[in-house]
């Protein structure tokens, strides 16, 4: 089945980018009709959502909480200063799971699929891989 | 394969609503006997996750304990007040998958599978697909 | 397709333990080329997570941010006194999906994967399934 990887330039520290386009041009291009669209993050500072992407706001106001719910002043003994980003990894995720039917993501009204950068600014990796189900 | 949709309907604003019995018919129904069952919640002020089931109690507390990690009066753009709601919807995620043997969801003794509810009351839709792997 | 069961014991209450050893075994006996790793967590306090495995500290740094971030002090109905491991065990979640490339686990140059212990010491179990894509 077919698999593959984008790329993902953020510009700054924290920031959600938007990635429903290019994975939506996969799974045009992979010809599946019906099945799941796995994504994975290979990065240990950044992590992988689906949120609205609508209002804009929605994405600066994720960043806003995962900022302030994760200490930055903690005795962190990891001594890249890095490590609250580490926590949202944790808390984010490593991968979605997307359906795929009539050959298209079916994703909700308002969700978009977001890169979550956590230490940026950075040149990133997103694989994916698509499982058709022989439906 | 077998892919459907459940209904949910909230009473209030967060609301851990138990999912298991509809999903466990699904798969019975599915003739599945080994594979995994995918869920995905489309909206982005709901969540799902699996927790303990046998004490009430649980459920209320993830409650508490989120709408206590997830600050309400930070400086949020998004115009709709529901923004602590999407800040939940990321920290625990959209999607589920949970392994089918003998035909049943291989759930641990305590689990069980939940809806979670941010921004009710609402009724809600959520996705379930079964991947079979031919074992 | 291949599908099993790993033990883990942990000896805190509280901690993080590198598994990547044995589901990469798993995964080399199972002779799967191409397809995911799907893994499993049974217990409603604990969970699984993908993150750095290079620095020890960054597993000790994600306790110590977890044990923040939840709140101890909160008046939890569930009278077993483990409401935080049952509130990280939903931030963190019950499942993980890894891509299978070239007949081993496509993790990224920094990535191990940790049974998250919350509510130690105590043996537990982690399930694991393998979907093959038949590339």
């Amino acid at each position: 089945m077919p698999s593959g990887t984008i790329t993902v330039t953020s510009t700054r520290r924290f920031e959600l980018i938007d990635i429903t386009r290019p994975i939506s041009q996969a799974v045009a291009t992979s010809g599946c009709v019906s099945g799941v669209c796995h994504l994975y993050n290979p990065h240990t500072t950044a992590a992988v959502t689906i949120n609205e992407g609508a209002d804009p706001a929605v994405r600066d106001d994720l960043v806003t909480a995962l900022t302030t719910i994760v200490p930055f002043n903690l005795p962190y003994q990891h001594q890249e200063g890095n490590s609250p980003a580490h926590v949202m990894a944790t808390l984010v995720g490593s991968s979605a799971t997307i359906f795929i039917e009539g050959g298209t993501l079916r994703l909700g009204t308002w969700q978009r699929i977001f890169f979550c950068e956590f230490d940026g600014a950075r040149t990133r990796k997103l694989h994916w891989k698509i499982l058709a189900d022989g439906a």
